[in-house]
């Protein structure tokens, strides 16, 4: 079964907001880029990937495409969104049909349930596959996974990963503590992931990475090797960055710095609307602070 | 155009967990019976009918048969729900396609957006089609319409109607006050029915109507005729069957009442529990008493 | 034992923010002009009387001048808030000795906790005293009491009301069917109080029958009469005023309410800031709808 | 002025709940143990010190008896807790009369109120003492100190210190990155100590400290002596127990800890319940995982 671990991006889906249509070439591109960036794997259609914005339809295309502008070279993680669990479990079937060397799974939910229940969704999926899943945990979005399901999860052999975006370096800590030698703990983009790999984790899986991934695999280079202090002063220095992404709607900045970086991705999809005035200045602002770190190339479609 | 008005029941989805399928039958004899009852329109896929729970094929299936099973006896105002403006844009026109007389519509949000780009949305939604358009307001679920919002939308002649969802009477009369002539406010559930016609709405939405659908045609008969006793009279007998869809989930409690009534229309949609044990006691005391104002007929299918 | 019912306006502190006192005269030129208005109680020191903001011995003080200026004509029920168990029962002690004929208890929470203990904190109160008391239900401010609670008040001889903030007219409903000949249920100000007293309520407590004495008086003279269409008309005509008091903090709007008919009772307290620019003349837009139906006279200290 | 650094824990303010009455004894026999575990200051009256469960009477007396037990041998750092700036101000002045060598102020609320209003308090308070003090800021308390806010107190020379309790290590990470050099910044008990080092905090102040304060003061020298792999080993050890007190009240978990190494400090002040059933044990056994690593001793009253 793959191994997941390192600079795993979560990709934007680059769309045109006129004809409601994806922009391929430009997706193509950018799985492309990234590649050629040294990242460890991809992963389409998470929240960075507005896949909530997407029609079933679209979301296989996603899928089809990143695979086969992949080509093997990493694997491909795409999201499996849902808040039924047969539609969760017909999704993963096709995507894993389509060449994903994984799945994150993604509990949406408009109330809340149990957590036998909860953890019974992401155990349907696990067992309908043959390929590594990746629990999305997030007490924010409402589709958080904690420490009773994660036990009922550890029965599923296909459960292998957790993700959690909950930005606390605490419920990190406690994770790593009780699932660390059953799961692989992936830090969020929104943590802090030298810490994350300092209590043991994995690799960062991560929405801004996909506009400085050069930058983010020299991070994780830095904290394999140890080089503790060197994987600080950088993380410092990507900081700037990574506070405009949240501050900002996540998809809009990370399309907003491809964009500025020369690979036209479009907006985020409507009704969400474009960043606001002054933010392109400000991600400008940020990225030239990063790149005088480690320089990451113009990219064209 | 198709004026709604009056008892509109928000139908469940009945559906087979075990194969994740639609129950087609039930959901034909469900329609039956309560136009027999005298309802005076049927809204499939809302919150009620779990359209969140159901993919895009089911969806169509869904108003293609209630449409069918209607046979133009009365209008039916499926709601239409999504994130993105493209995807709803396009299963407004597909219903209506389909022979739907109007659409409830309802945005979904995982972040909130400013509120010109969400009235966009439902003036979207609006341009689209040549059939009244309910708005869906709902704080608790993050859709909410507000008066600035509404105040952009009188501007789209198809948005004719809104629902409030909020179950603050105060909020149901400030916009009555504001927007009363230009839309038609219709109650929800968990408001009090009477007020809202008290103050000049038009009609009742309903998930809880489908399991009394001859009492809330009394209720709503009462009121329109100013026998405001009465009608408070009935509205009180009906309050316990009211504050147990409250409690409980709403579609599995409508589920549970119609298969106590003699229709098995199944549990809800999993991961979502089966209601706990006793809730079916609860539900069958408070069905008795209302039976014991209005007499509901046993339902098979 | 002083039963309470009717309109029992919430008090404003009058408060000099230079100095950091009360304004004394004022405070009592605003019981003064109540009670010629017809008001059946005042209630000092609740949330529109800003209790948070007080010192110990400014409470203290507040009552001893409300009491003092009502003079006997009407029962004076000042709130006592409170976070923990031993400072409600002192607090309550001295209210009690200063002349209060009822109290209204506040329970304030950083932390939930368990609803024998909420419950706990409200006995004891009732327990302490001789007077009656209102339990003050706010699921917004994090106090509610639900029904559990409310089962296990009802053994304290003297809980006898609820005042139930929750504007959510279901929630009044369910608390008269189960708790009706208990407790006397009270409105609130953000309720519909004509609604409340078609259930069965006792009267309304109210932020904004500071400002409109006379008219609040009126409406409720109308329900108790049975004018249904006339006290639904009254208050029609009273929302503007009501709706400004929701959009806008509760305390800053009656105090410039208060000022603007000619009692300067000062800004809310700091660091609240004063109602924003534009707020002064809707309030006096919607003060003078309400004028032109029952005229309220101007008021002096 | 005072410079505050290194481990500062967050007293509990031991109570007797039958009679209402402060346990002054064990008050000072906690103060005098943790001096000789060698911790850098105390903060009574904070969160853990159940500050809005006591009278101003009493927390006076509090400020008085810690005061008195230090003999200045660490400086006593009290929190003031208020709505109001007049009250705020005037605990301060007193508190610093009391012996204060500085001061958390800790602004409450019940609705929001406008940056330049929240921080005005926190800028009164500064103004009107001649000590140290540091600035709370915890987004789930409601009494969160953003950027805005931080911008305005570097004008302010008294505010010196920021304690960041919003656990989420990035947050800390801005606040440094933005504000490092012109305050220090305390990482909160819910935080991971050793990172907020590493990113170039000042200290801890701990409220779990109470419990392990040879351990919280051993963390601390491996940090300032950059000894960081003994440090997270240590913090790895200590885990257990800081999650056991974020699952339980953080006064409650305290109390308990304190109780079962020898000195009766009470339980939480009513209506507050006592920790449940079973938490004893859980925290036992983390205590004695974490006087494995570091041993404390017993302590008596």
């Amino acid at each position: 079964m793959t191994e997941l671990r390192g600079i795993v991006p979560y990709l934007v889906t680059p769309f045109d907001a006129d004809s409601g249509r994806l922009r391929e070439r430009e997706l193509q591109a950018l799985v492309g880029r990234l590649i050629e960036s040294g990242v460890h794997g991809l992963s389409p259609l998470g929240t960075t990937g507005e896949f909530a914005f997407l029609t079933g339809t679209q979301r296989d295309r996603v899928v089809e495409l990143v695979v086969r502008a992949a080509a093997g070279a990493v694997p491909v993680v795409p999201a499996v969104a849902g808040h039924a669990t047969h539609d969760a479990v017909e999704q993963s079937l096709r995507f894993q049909d389509l060449g994903a060397a994984g799945l994150v799974a993604i509990r949406q939910q408009l109330f809340p349930i149990p957590v036998e229940q909860a953890a019974g969704f992401f155990a349907a999926v696990g067992s309908a596959v043959d390929i590594p899943v990746v629990v999305y945990t997030n007490p924010v979005l409402g589709s958080d996974v904690g420490p009773s399901a994660l036990a009922i999860l550890a029965d599923v052999p296909n459960i292998r990963y957790i993700k959690d975006a909950s930005g606390v370096t605490g419920r990190s800590l406690s994770l790593l503590l009780r699932f660390g030698d059953r799961f692989g703990v992936f830090s969020s983009s929104a943590d802090l992931p030298v810490t994350v790999m300092q209590l043991g984790g994995v690799g960062w899986m991560s929405g801004p990475a996909c506009a400085v991934p050069r930058a983010a695999v020299a991070l994780y280079e830095h904290c394999t090797a140890g080089r503790w202090d060197e994987a600080f002063e950088l993380q410092r220095a990507l900081w700037p960055v990574n506070e405009l992404f949240q501050r900002y709607s996540l998809a809009g900045c990370v399309k907003l710095a491809l964009t500025l970086r020369g690979l036209d991705v479009g907006a985020p999809i409507p009704p969400q609307p474009p960043l606001p005035t002054g933010a392109g200045d400000e991600l400008r602002a940020a990225l030239a602070g990063a790149d005088a770190v480690i320089e990451e190339t113009p990219w064209v479609a």
